[in-house]
């Protein structure tokens, strides 16, 4: 197989420029698509509604509704049949997002207060002189219910599929099975992990056991995200043909370059474009890539301020840029870069696999933009 | 319509005899059916295991799932194919469970630790050398994710009526698409009502306003379960079929009734045979029917008593004592328990619209028992 893996499309290649356009297509249907009445006419009280329409309304890459779409056309199948299916996923990711900041403790996500953070805010002014008020433990409640309601419109949505779209019921309740099956506790499970992980010493996590629950937390949704487009492209419940297989291994590859790139910004990227704080993965000790790398070149008074300073909520942002500055100078950024363009080389020649289309050109696009992105 | 109403079966006759048993029946297939290792092989790791089974385990009356089996069976449905189902509004159930435990802060269900407190014991057991540790977070957290799980195990469990058991793939679709719309909407606007309405004065709220949060809460649920029953007995999508409107008429008011049940219990019931401790509604500022009930007809100085102390966590046990007694003094048990019976009397000629079966009589003493139960 022919890879086109070391000569990824420039920025300003034509092959790059029409993936560009086309993923703003994508955002922008599936916008239409979700913030449509039908929709939000169901969420109730008001705040409700608010609450779980917050990140949707936020936008997002859609990253994963687009490798559906085009998952889907490069198997030959009309891209707008699939939809409702790419609009559930990225409603299904959403939850796991709510839900996990409520984890994570974070307070910022896409330059604005996560649901929890703005609940609690909402709770402090509008409730402050009663004296039941917690107003953390509201904003977490609500939190929780509006990512149990997402989980409810992301599967809800995907039944249209077949009401509405024509889709062999089926592959519907396929997609519906393996989503809140195997993809929902692999998420939980990746979850539950990076929240254990933090308690375990640096040394004894090696990168297979971190990209293992990095696939976990993330890899799995976009595998799932090229399996569903491919299957209503095929037109039946097929996971193993070979077309649908490559996709998936691609995929997975991809998913796992992506949370590689995003821990690394984690430490180097700009605030203002990730749209939350540097440093807050630090704090919660999270044990990532550049961490283990940059662990493992450590001296030993670096190895003591690392140990000292991740997992600590209330450290200081002078001891928070000093870690910064191992984890950079020690390699640990390096290293988790080019492991992450080896894991984008090992994906493309899945998709030679494939036959030539628009589509296929796109979704290589597509691999290479998961790593180079800043945000 | 001759209604039997006002003479339910006594505890000792035969019809009620017959439910008991048959609810026994019911109780163990699903028990069979749900601890099973294809399910419990799915949740990682371990800890997460236990999150997800441990209300599961502990049983419960399985009051859904029998109003499931015997609606589709009074519809002349095989009961045994809409196992899936009754399984899966149990588990569906259980993440409300689950979920709502959190927000309630209760610590007990079932005679045992709710799924937060467990873990946040485990947590403190554990990993309490470990500066991170806020053991709190961390059983919240893990009572998330375990409630995610189960939401999925649900809906994962809803596919294999047409994937295991021949259902009509467009009404399995169907009860997806309600179950996970329309149903979860209203019991996260039922959650949120109760929420709300304890930071709102009790004279404020009519008995009205609060049945409907309480249907919301509890009875859309109930009806669902009917409803759901109903359409796999008649085979094919028609939620108007007068059939299935009666007995989801039927259980909407049983569903009222067995909240109100729930919320008198919550002040008079024993707390062996409850498995939670009597006070939790009143530190936690419930509006139930009984708080505004006595209110009405409390003193002056009965009034400042019960608005001093509902909401109050820390309110001292001296505190919770005296407002059982104005609770009970002042007719709220008393007239909660007549309007529960209200309901049921409203509820029954609903049945009187179906055809004579064994199942229609098993509906009716189910309906007796849902205010008569003390646990």
């Amino acid at each position: 197989m022919k890879s086109t893996a070391r000569n990824p499309a420039a920025v300003d290649s034509p092959l790059f420029t029409a993936f560009t356009e086309e993923l703003e297509i994508c955002a922008r249907d599936l916008q239409e698509y979700l913030i449509d009445r039908r929709y939000l006419d169901r969420f109730r009280p008001d705040s409700m509604g608010e609450a779980v329409t917050l990140y949707v309304q936020s936008g997002g890459k859609r990253l994963r509704p687009a490798i559906l779409l085009w998952s889907c056309g490069a198997l030959g199948g009309d891209v707008r049949t699939a939809l409702p299916a790419a609009a559930a996923v990225e409603v299904f990711h959403t939850w796991t997002l709510v839900h996990d900041d409520i984890i994570d403790r974070d307070l910022t996500r896409r330059g604005a207060d996560t649901v929890h953070e703005r609940f609690r805010r909402v709770a402090e002014s509008r409730y402050s002189s009663v004296p039941t008020l917690d107003s953390v433990h509201y904003g977490t409640s609500v939190a929780i219910l509006a990512g149990d309601a997402q989980h409810g419109w992301g599967i809800s949505m995907m039944t249209e599929l077949s009401r509405e779209y024509g889709v062999d019921p089926a592959i519907t309740l396929h997609l519906i099975e393996v989503l809140d099956n195997r993809v929902l506790n692999l998420l939980v499970e990746g979850e539950i992990l990076d929240l254990q992980f933090a308690r375990v010493p640096i040394e004894r996590l090696d990168i297979e056991t971190i990209e293992g629950m990095l696939w976990k937390k993330t890899g799995i949704l976009y595998r799932y995200c090229a399996e569903a487009g491919a299957l209503i492209g095929l037109g039946r419940v097929e996971p193993d043909h070979p077309h649908v297989s490559h996709l998936a291994e691609f995929t997975s590859r991809c998913g796992i370059a992506f949370q590689l790139q995003d821990d690394l910004l984690g430490v180097i990227g700009d605030p203002d474009s990730l749209g939350k704080p540097v440093g807050s993965d630090i704090r919660e000790g999270k044990r990532t890539a550049v961490v283990h790398y940059a662990y493992e070149e450590a001296s030993p008074g670096e190895r003591e301020l690392l140990e000292r300073t991740l997992g600590r909520i209330d450290a200081s942002e002078a001891d928070v840029r000093e870690v910064i500055e191992i984890l950079t100078r020690r390699g640990g950024v390096e290293r988790t870069r080019q492991r992450a363009g080896l894991h984008i080389e090992a994906a493309l020649p899945h998709l030679d696999a494939l036959p030539p289309s628009r589509w296929r050109d796109l979704l290589r696009s597509w691999a290479d933009y998961m790593i180079r992105r800043n945000n």
